[in-house]
């Protein structure tokens, strides 16, 4: 899947999150700001800052919109977000319609004061929850997932000394994929679902610390990498520094991270979980090249995504690499797509052959998904047209084939082309030479000794999951 | 009072509301727009539409923004907002900042689906019932009055079969003043505090329903008034007609309106509680007459809400009316105001004396109240400067002396004049000739043989209040 | 004509203007910013303010925009308009889009400089004037006449040593209404066309000169009222002060004022060529008494132009005064429309009748004009079912029958009522009692000895005019 | 040169413009926006789209804006730009402050209709011109040349038959670099400088017609590349087809195409003048490779502009090409910078170091151009921190020694590090192990026989030029 296809079919990640508490109560929103901005690539939909002051008044200013980072912020509102201690997210929306009102962070009043709330991922339990929660007098404002934990955080707080005793309480109740970072009054409060299914990790400048869904945003704000939080880990910062509860930690090998992460969520520089995702992805490709070898002359890949995975292909197979595409990264949230009836098409808009490269050759083109296949034929089109002599398909992830309860928003199956056709029909359908998909038990080369999550090209869910689509009841 | 001080000073309503419902299934967000449109006067910081199709799928749609009613809405919005149950909220804030998530109406799911409240009003008990609230694990994501009520009806509703049994539960909880419009999915539910303290009424248009806070909200929409929902009533509205339950009502006699919405807040087009806001303001200048008559050339009143007591004094003195003042009323949110450096003022701004009627004449000048005394010593000087000989100030209320805890904004005791100083020493402050107040028993002329509250001017509140100010315990 | 009725005919004036000349330096910006904000009723579709350093490097900053003042500008753009000559418009459009590149002030570079010029009327050359310029190769990047003016200043400024003396030889080839406000590098300039078809008066404050379309405009930013710029007069301003050049004037007895001001155009706190416009209305609503008197109960006058003419009528005929109508004011650029298709009507949203006011009376109801009469019949429907019994109209002005060339858009002639009914016609059409317009020979009464034009309804036009519309003629 | 440093440092390109004739009649709006997105990277300040309908009423509909076409534009907008005939432009200021009014296509009334003119380039007699005008009547309303262009057609339209002649005798007058879209009530024409300093070519996509700066541009609406518009060459379009007029060529020896579009300015994809952008910086990094051979273990573009001639050298060195960097490319208009003082460097955000790739390898990094150096020092402080060993500088172009008079906003001798430096001090102070910049006359390699401009790099300006930068003189 290219990320072209990726506006048409609605593939996506749900969130990123970002925090940074700063124990010399200096101000961290425009941290938070250039945090989220590294980021952008797992959500364009809304995101939203709130900050505090610990050493002060302890109230929360935030500002929330929908568009990207810098469109909803500018100078103004920057500074009007006071305090040390931030919380940051980007959201990528599921549903059809933009909601304003389930932008993140979820900023509440409860009874220890005022908490600011960033998730990532989705409860598989959120239905029950939200049902149990409503028959003992709850109201709900908005339809996502963190409003059910912010409840679960209140009510466990009147039964404990600690904010992080709150939410590992609440943890014990909530069931799916989640990396929070919380602002409590006076912590930051930082947590990973015990199958580390949703990335999470700490950096740290000078008196600083940083959480963020990946490394790559800890380099951007100019701090060093700590370390990832472990799956089921509570990390908790105060000005006496940063504190750890592991209790709610499963046995390793029952672990299940988000395999998807290294394929094509995050970005290439980010490391996750001691796993670098170039490497993961250079592994991919040399893997593909292993198992469907080719007489090519070229190796190119989709941008951006399918491009480390190509890279890989080439060292292996020794087929030298090349660019063979223009993309015109002007796309915007605004950007106005062009109807069937016109003329011009979208991927033609998007991305351009550069002739001279495909002239007269054999191509190996490695994309990292195909979702329902027309972007692909388009591509493969336009290859050939460019003079293309063979266009030979490798693709670093096995078919779709089941839901993701856990937050990807794969489309339903009627949309995924591999659920009613063969590799041979959908290649012929996307007008390829050849065609390969990674081989499933080749993924594990991609992140070592790690437990992985790869139900939705194999069906083995790590927990038991509702039997059908959620993400849509309370839309 | 003039509108030009309440500007500056910030006493004013907290809001109005108003309701429709379509028993044929029409969409009624034009309605709701138009009746918000004539309730602008009670808030003009920000305002919301909430509507639900009680025919389909029962989901809410809505849109709140800060700004007046014209500059949220556009077509667009309009249209998307479809529906045949609709509540619309305009909002007063008497916080300094604005803020975007305490526009109404709040929307939230509870137990038996989506539920729109929009409130008038203010509760005196809201921080105890807050905390209460709290400790049984509730969060709270604004700092309005109508997320504590909406609470107590979602709770409510667990143990009762119908909505508005939910609405009378919860009255019997929250204290203060309200006046409510709640959109269950079924059902448009009026409700108005037992003492009366806001106002509400019904109307009808064929087969649809109106509720507003006042009667010239009806007539905007084209409907007919109805009655006005009575104090402690509850009526509720649905495909088989109109209910009340009127069990929660009082004596009539400890029955309290605010007799401020005669004097200031609402239009002189209005009818509340069988009084005619016109009447009532002019049976209050003729009071003002013939309590303090003088020897004079002309009575004005300074506009708009001066105007219909001048006439009152007018013709109960037998001195002419006229027209002294041009009033500019192009003034926006956005307007950009004077600067104390500047060599504008902001009343000149707004208003100006037309020097062909004031000169050479011993004025009258009635306003309904005096805040600061700057406001009123400015349009004195003004009237002089145009030649006017002599200046006799009438207000149409008793000094402010005490506060309000109903809603009504009143400034702190060290703003009021009248707090620290005898009317004689205001009257040379503000430069008159003569300065006489409304007398605190010709109030009931006013409004008949009406129960109404005046504490603000004598401190005789109808039921136990706080001691202290409350309005800005959350922000 | 009542101001609802304006809204959906488009009878209205063209333009104001402003200007503020600070001998001693000072930032003017503000002063503009008022001053139009008080001349907001002469145009509402967009404004514009242009300033300039005399003392300092002679640049011209300048912001326009659709909508109203208070719409444009904000205090950042406010500050960003430095310097101590400035010169404001606001403009009301007569074509049916608005068009963002037609609004003023115009600013050009020309061979001395930069040239800000507002323009107040209309040529009635101007299509000869452009055919001209155009086959001498001048280009148009507008369809307004100021543009035209500045090529002639421009052109004319070639020839001679002063700016002042560009202006006046331009006037010489231009024809038509205007007042003008231009600020070359170092000067204001303002002039008024020989006729005085337009207003232009002269103000003062401290060391700066201002010059506005009314007096009302002066007293708004507190300066004092100096004098008229007279008919055919050129007046500049430069750190010497104040100089005037006559030489364009005219016999005064052809002078020809727009009658229209004093009826309808200039706020009632003006006064305009020494006549006051609040006592030019008493003495229309006089006249109206005298010519046609009738038994009644009250008075009453559309808001908000119709008012003072009810108060003439009230003091005339000795039939009380009364205030029957609540307007709302918060009808800005944006307010959407009823469809003809909902049960809402503009007028029942703008305007609503007091019933206490007018029940069981029979009324004598004064407004400025009628154009196509609906709105009028609809007003006379709303008080006949608020109780009045009888329905008397009294129309301050005579029946437009004629088209204006000057800058007053009078609809065309299909849609004037008066154009194809006779005065019984048309009382039979909008419902009233009885109806009756100003006479034509009394208008003189309004503006004592002043030479005046009436041509719209008499068709003597003060100078030769096109046969046809031209409004439209660039669009 | 990297982009990051074009951000601070201001080195661009003027304009992109395109056009489209529908010879069918139909709207071409939808086009010209896809055209003008495609050209995004050519002028990223402001755009806009003038359309006219040549067999209607050839009226003029436009719109422009501060912005990215995406901003600036969205469905409702392009809908209302009806016709068959569109120009369109993208502009990169050169001034300090963005200028709304400057927004081009700039859209004229003249003797002949209306006429959209879209310009890229500078005019080297803009200021004598101007001054010409001036002294002969003209005012202008812009400080762009077009506006100087647009009057030369207007007056040299008087005397002649054809809108396109206009073009040719207006050509004879302006001196400097441009390539112009024009469309005349009727025509499509376009124009290029008898130099060819700027691109333009031709495409077509059934019945329509296309003018674009780049090929790119024609590929991305679906359209069929031509062939280029040669220097000094008019062509114009009818519904009758193409007409070339080539009498104002000269020479094509003294030809002189601006040589950075091949190094910079130019999209990888497009081919100017037969001569592929990809294919010339391939030789350019070979070239490179040639002339600095060194030892190392890998090759890595910072990107975009980079990457092709790095992979130049690569192939010439035989040491592989790798991905060393990760562009953020969610950097919109409305970014906001970091400061000084903040922690975060602009660098880091935009770019980071994939750590995988680098650590403990030798590294060639290819750039297009250093400007003032500060951005290359810090790439080459975050690939050694990131465990390169060593960083050898290949830059493809010549150190920039001269002023570009032709639309190149190159900064001033002070900011230009080369102006003052050694190539070894410059490799010192920005820490790499070696430095080496294109050699001049290696330049001719990348574009074969073409005759082509390297002024800024030489000094030999292809015409007489002024003495002193002129690029701010009516700001």
């Amino acid at each position: 899947m290219s990320e072209f296809e990726k506006v048409t079919t609605g593939l996506g990640e749900e969130c990123g999150v970002f925090g940074a508490y700063d124990m010399d109560g200096g101000d961290v929103a425009p941290s938070v700001y250039y945090g989220l901005f590294a980021l952008q690539h797992r959500g364009q939909e809304s995101c939203g800052i709130a900050v505090t002051d610990t050493y002060g008044e302890r109230k929360v200013h935030s500002k929330k919109g929908l568009g990207l980072v810098n469109e909803v912020f500018d100078e103004e509102s920057l500074q009007e977000l006071k305090g040390n201690l931030g919380v940051g997210h980007v959201r990528y929306s599921t549903a059809g319609a933009s909601r304003a009102e389930n932008a993140m962070p979820l900023v509440i009043n409860y009874v220890k004061g005022i908490l600011a709330i960033a998730h990532n991922g989705n409860l598989t339990n959120a239905i029950e929850l939200r049902h149990e929660l409503e028959y003992t007098g709850a109201i709900f404002q908005t339809t996502i997932d963190s409003e059910v934990i912010a409840y679960h955080i209140a009510r466990e707080r009147l039964n404990v000394e600690k904010a992080e005793d709150a939410v590992k309480n609440a943890m014990k109740k909530i069931q799916g994929a989640y990396a929070l970072v919380v602002s409590s009054p006076r912590k930051m409060i930082g947590a990973r679902d015990p199958f580390g299914l949703k990335p999470l990790c700490i950096g740290k400048r000078d008196n600083t610390y940083f959480l963020a869904s990946e490394s790559c945003a800890i380099a951007a704000v100019g701090g060093e990498f700590v370390r990832d939080v472990e799956p089921g880990e509570i990390v908790s910062f105060t000005k006496h520094g940063m504190k750890s509860d592991k209790t709610m930690a499963i046995d390793p090998k029952k672990q299940a991270r988000c395999i998807f992460e290294y394929i094509y969520f995050a970005r290439m520089d980010s490391v996750i979980d001691d796993v670098n995702v170039y490497h993961a992805r250079i592994v991919a490709g040399k893997a593909l090249a292993e198992s469907y070898p080719v007489d090519a002359d070229l190796v190119v890949g989709v941008p951006d995504s399918g491009l480390v995975a190509a890279k890989g292909y080439s060292e292996q197979s020794g087929i030298p690499y090349g660019m063979a595409f223009h993309k015109n990264s002007y796309v915007g949230r605004t950007f106005i797509k062009p109807k069937q009836s016109q003329r011009e098409s979208s991927v033609k808009i998007k991305l351009n052959v550069i002739e001279e490269v495909v002239k007269g050759k054999r191509i190996v083109m490695v994309d990292d998904s195909i979702v329902r296949g027309t972007t692909c034929a388009n591509i493969i089109k336009m290859l050939k047209k460019a003079g293309a002599k063979e266009v030979h398909v490798r693709i670093s992830s096995p078919p779709f084939l089941h839901p993701c309860y856990f937050g990807t928003d794969v489309p339903s199956n009627e949309q995924l082309i591999a659920h009613s056709h063969t590799t041979e029909q959908i290649r012929e359908m996307i007008g390829a030479d050849s065609l390969g998909y990674m081989e499933v038990d080749k993924l594990k080369n991609m992140v070592g000794d790690l437990a992985y999550c790869d139900a939705c090209f194999t069906g083995n869910y790590p927990m038991e999951v509702p039997g059908r689509d959620v993400s849509l009841a309370f839309e």
